[in-house]
């Protein structure tokens, strides 16, 4: 090593995200990432899956994508197309289904097939943060419509794509989380969705359902997919393992019609995802899935009455939210007074982290005294002692709660 | 489903690679891709491997990047770098490395970190076909330097990078495979790599080293990695388990300064690697990788003799090639009136399936009559038959050979 070492800086495209600082490692009560319930991950039945669909056909790991083609793990979409079918309506076939690295790698995929620098999408004005963050680096235009109980606001994405016809504009999507939405939590009933698919007919802009929380509703029944109630095949739909097995297992899906799926695969340049993470779950999931996702939900649920209870008991009236209806985090609204961006890092001095509400919102300044608590991953004994100890941070910073 | 779908046709950008075509099915005599010896996978191991690690450590799977952090699973990174300072020469802690989706994704990952569309870079003539599709697709102007059996020529390159300063040009980076090189599997001698060293050093350039074959040197011993030789941390070095364990395992890896390596941890948007991967491969390496390459090595240069007897044989005088020194393909000269990409369809509708040259090369008329030949998949019986069935479509389309 010399003394003076290359300098790569001049090298580096100025539309480079900035650096990324070391990762310093794990924070004693974390309330942020999709993380799961440790001990509800399915061990036995994964370490047992693995042995068998090793033994069985271990060897073709030897070629690439299996003996499957590209699309992933045949099996794996087959369970797939069953469950989608039983599940949300979605008349699938294993050929309609492209298995993917994570659901990110499907926003990804979906991402660079659709958009351009300029162009234009319609999302939930509070969102997932890693979706409003692929779009402001594609910059792309984002326009956010506000949420009620039931999702995303219709009066108001009818008004924002009549404006957007006045401009002369067609939006690329319209961008949901229509189950379990994130971060709000809602549930889309199925007569919204119809009135969705109709406004999105009429204005012909296509829908990019993003349903990676769907199997984590309390009560088990999921509201028919977008994708299952469109009329004419202009939505693509999006999935994942990570919320219902686990989160390291990095593998999601996209469901499109081939018109879509032809244009997706040429952009698939890693030689497929994982084939141990598709074959162990494919294994399992024919096996255990169907028991496996109600005991965790059961868990979850568990968690979550600990959470409200916990920011009942330390925050009292300060703190504001609705009972989740599934998934596995809360939103929470402070007093006007606290802004969460700058709870964050106090508070994470303080060994707890939280995902500040401007970061999931395109609406800073609705998002500003709100915050992202998730709840699958600390214990319930973290989550009051996480809790407890974010209330008092937020005390001293902001006097809130008295 | 409704009998006018949506039409996404006015949706793709422009710049989209065209629509994949439906995928058909398995080639009965396949001599294209990375695919491995499947009698040589060890499956034993791998599957004991998936069993300890599951037991042991399976439940951080529950946790994005497992307990490691975002650059993947530590005890992977840690078998890296001891086996990279022993066997390359390369002094780099688990914080230098990166564990990727295989090394396609780290390529991806180097290019986006580095490129601009107008961007310059250098490559070796012949080169893998994945790098040269990247490239072209980033809008990159791409300068290939031809080989001799030591690898890229240091003559020529000195000539390119004069040539470029004349113009004001700064190349990105040299790009290069110094070890079993794609497709002509020479192997770059240290003393080359030295100039290469000072030839960068000289013009600012820094080198972007793809040594994803390095395991499979015949001899056992390989260079030291032009990333352990240089002088000034200019060498970004990627490489993969796909060819020493698995392809279908998406592994492979960057190890890269920091000052590089912060700025490529932001574009890898996908949630980290799979971690069942990463953690059986780690648990898998510690104890047998030491053992296991060289059996499969020999496993693969008995099959290359396999294949060099059958070309000898059924192509007679008509094939030139240079004794591989490593690898999993054979890159094969036939008489100039024989275009291989040609020769592609006819042969594949005979059940063989082969890399023709001018998609392996930057010089279209100088790979027009070559071809790549991968032995690695293929049964020796295979190897015997495609060859004979090639040679068969080769004599009646172009009267080759005699």
């Amino acid at each position: 090593m010399s003394a003076t070492a290359f300098d790569f800086s001049s090298f580096f495209p100025k539309t480079l995200p900035p650096a990324a600082v070391r990762w310093t490692g794990r924070v004693k009560f974390d309330f942020t990432g999709g993380n799961n319930d440790a001990d509800r991950l399915p061990l036995e039945e994964l370490t047992a899956a693995a042995e068998a669909v090793l033994k069985r056909e271990g060897r073709t790991m030897s070629t690439y994508g299996l003996h499957s083609g590209p699309q992933g793990y045949r099996p794996l979409r087959e369970f797939l197309s069953g469950k989608l079918k039983a599940d949300a309506g979605i008349k699938a076939t294993a050929d309609d289904i492209l298995i993917t690295s994570g659901s990110l790698q499907a926003l990804d995929l979906v991402n660079a097939t659709l958009l351009e620098r300029g162009d234009t999408v319609i999302i939930e004005q509070d969102c997932y943060q890693g979706t409003i963050n692929r779009l402001n680096r594609l910059g792309v235009t984002i326009i956010g419509i506000p949420l009620d109980g039931d999702g995303m606001r219709m009066d108001l994405l009818s008004n924002a794509l009549d404006d957007l016809k006045k401009k002369g504009v067609r939006a690329k999507f319209i961008y949901t989380i229509p189950t379990v939405q994130n971060p709000t939590s809602t549930i889309m009933p199925a007569a919204r969705r119809e009135e969705m698919l109709r406004l999105a007919a009429a204005h012909g802009v296509p829908i990019f359902e993003d349903d990676c929380y769907a199997d984590l509703i309390w009560s088990g029944v999921r509201p028919p997919a977008l994708y299952a109630m469109s009329q004419n095949q202009n939505v693509i739909h999006v999935g994942s393992f990570s919320k219902s097995i686990a989160p390291a297992l990095r593998v999601g899906f996209i469901v499109a019609p081939w018109a879509v799926m032809s244009r997706i695969l040429p952009l698939k340049t890693d030689g497929g995802s994982g084939a141990l993470e598709q074959m162990v779950l494919a294994e399992f999931c024919v096996k255990h899935f169907n028991k496996h996702v109600p005991a965790l939900r059961k868990g979850l649920r568990a968690k979550l009455e600990t959470l409200m209870e916990s920011v009942k008991e330390h925050f009292g009236d300060a703190a504001k939210f609705d009972d989740a209806q599934g998934g596995i985090f809360l939103w929470v609204t402070l007093p006007e007074n606290v802004d969460t961006q700058k709870l964050y890092q106090p508070a994470l001095a303080a060994g707890v982290a939280i995902n500040p509400g401007a970061e999931w919102s395109v609406n800073k300044a609705y998002g500003r005294n709100r915050m992202r608590l998730c709840f699958a991953s600390p214990t319930h004994e973290e989550i009051h002692q996480g809790v407890a100890a974010l209330a008092e941070v937020c005390r001293r910073e902001f006097g809130v709660p008295k």
